[in-house]
């Protein structure tokens, strides 16, 4: 099971009730933010979400609306006795940033493992998490994230047993390590059952839609998508500012075969969003409007093969 | 009259219904802001604050709880259409903290104008409003702020009469120039009135309670202090901090002979203020527990000489 909270939706600038720009995932007892805007932290404490066990910070750009909570969060999740080193990803210019921000935040006690992403389609495995990265359209250097929460194989007792494998090595097999007895040899592949579905959930913000967006997004459970503005009238806005209006979004949805989406980053002029979720419903048939601690639990597919 | 509104209440980390320390005071159509923790501008947006008038901000120090809100502020400002330059006071250090921050706020509309203190007793004077810091006791180095709102004196049109003033330069000599006609000189003095009292606001926080803070605050209208702690048992606490509980908040209050005392800048693990009052109660008569969007006007005393 992956659980998914939106800490914040609101863009460009806090307004009250809405924190800016922030995800967070948890997954096998770590966490994984997405942007970290102003408010962050008091989302975190709102849902009672500890902070030792962020393990990797994504950043989509550094507009101050995505980053302006990092410092005081580093700070916190030292108070919170974090010791083991923290990644955090983001496009060019990510050294620069963290040295700017980290002015007041200078001495934590764990060390901070910048990955900045250089090249399109980037990919790095945590553990059982595997994250991707495509550069947006937007106005600086933009990164959509894709997390996709990787399922192990079952363990098929009958395939084991008609592939006649030794009970004492099973457990060696399942973990992935094959095994020579008296020259025969044993492989995983004898004692694993099908390959599963993982999860995956896609974030993509700050950007105008772009073909290869689709591909990125293909088949997510959750696609978390910026509107920055609901109406259709203020298209022209979106095309110059680069951002999206609802109906954009869900477009991509569509296209991408995406199971939900979550629109967030809201315009502080949008004060109220549910009154354009039409523009995006008519389109897609599974849409949210992104509120604050909006949360979700995916599990992984049920499969008995 | 001069409006304060007490815009964040919290120390060390924000928590839910609790902003990062910041100050707002408003003085005939002016805002001067004392520091700038995160929630800053969503206290003003609650309470709508606009903030285009805000020319000066004052910070205490450098650690984030007092400063993070400070770039999303700026670019607020910004937003908001200024253009006129923004003055930033600051202890020993502000360059190289404004430069790190404004690394993702590079491109403000308007100047900024640093004012680093250097010395003790640093004053400066903005149109009616006179800033003096000092420096306290704290970790790092950090400034007491009071602020003293002038009030002219009044035309005393008997004044003027008895002195044989003629009537067209009354307004010049009230303007403050002296006139000479038919070698005679006349001069303010012949048509002022007695001096008035201003109105002083005294902040201090991040701070041991010193001997020359007595002095700093002596006779403030309103004396906002830092209240860590409440209970009298964390004053080991507090000694090792550099912070104050709430009995040497109001100690200094009385010695002070200010008119009133709120406590602020709460420790995260201060859930309930409300639950000590009694221990500033004590030694000093008229205490307010701060909380966020806490605000008060203060009028000039009547003075009809």
């Amino acid at each position: 099971m992956i659980d998914i909270c939106l800490l914040g939706c609101g863009g460009s600038m806090p307004v009250p009730g809405r924190s800016l720009t922030s995800l967070l995932i948890s997954f096998n007892g770590r966490k994984i933010l997405i942007d970290c805007g102003e408010g962050t932290q008091v989302s975190m404490k709102i849902l009672g979400k500890g902070f030792k066990k962020i393990d990797t910070i994504c950043l989509t750009h550094y507009h101050a609306d995505h980053v302006l909570g990092l410092p005081g969060l580093l700070l916190t999740i030292a108070n919170s006795g974090r010791c083991e080193p923290l990644n955090i990803i983001g496009p060019k210019g990510l050294a620069k940033i963290i040295k700017g921000l980290l002015v007041v935040a200078p001495n934590l006690p764990y060390d901070l493992k910048l990955i900045e992403v250089e090249e399109e389609n980037f990919k790095i495995k945590y553990g059982d998490i595997i994250i991707n990265t495509t550069y947006e359209e937007h106005t600086v250097p933009c990164l959509g994230y894709s997390l996709k929460a990787v399922r192990k194989r079952a363990f098929d007792i009958s395939k084991a047993k008609r592939n006649k494998v030794p009970q004492n090595i099973w457990s060696k097999l399942q973990s992935g390590e094959a095994e020579e007895i008296d020259g025969m040899c044993f492989t995983p592949e004898m004692v694993l059952g099908d390959k599963r579905n993982g999860i995956k959930i896609s974030y993509v913000t700050d950007t105008r839609p772009t073909g290869k967006l689709v591909d990125f997004i293909k088949g997510s459970d959750l696609f978390i998508c910026e509107g920055m503005y609901g109406a259709e009238e203020e298209l022209e806005k979106a095309v110059r500012n680069k951002h999206m209006i609802f109906k954009e979004a869900a477009e991509l949805a569509n296209s991408g075969k995406v199971k939900e989406l979550w629109l967030t980053h809201f315009s502080p002029s949008l004060t109220d969003p549910h009154a354009y979720i039409k523009n995006a419903e008519d389109i897609f048939n599974n849409v949210k409007i992104g509120e604050d601690r909006l949360c979700k639990s995916i599990n992984f597919e049920r499969n008995y093969n």
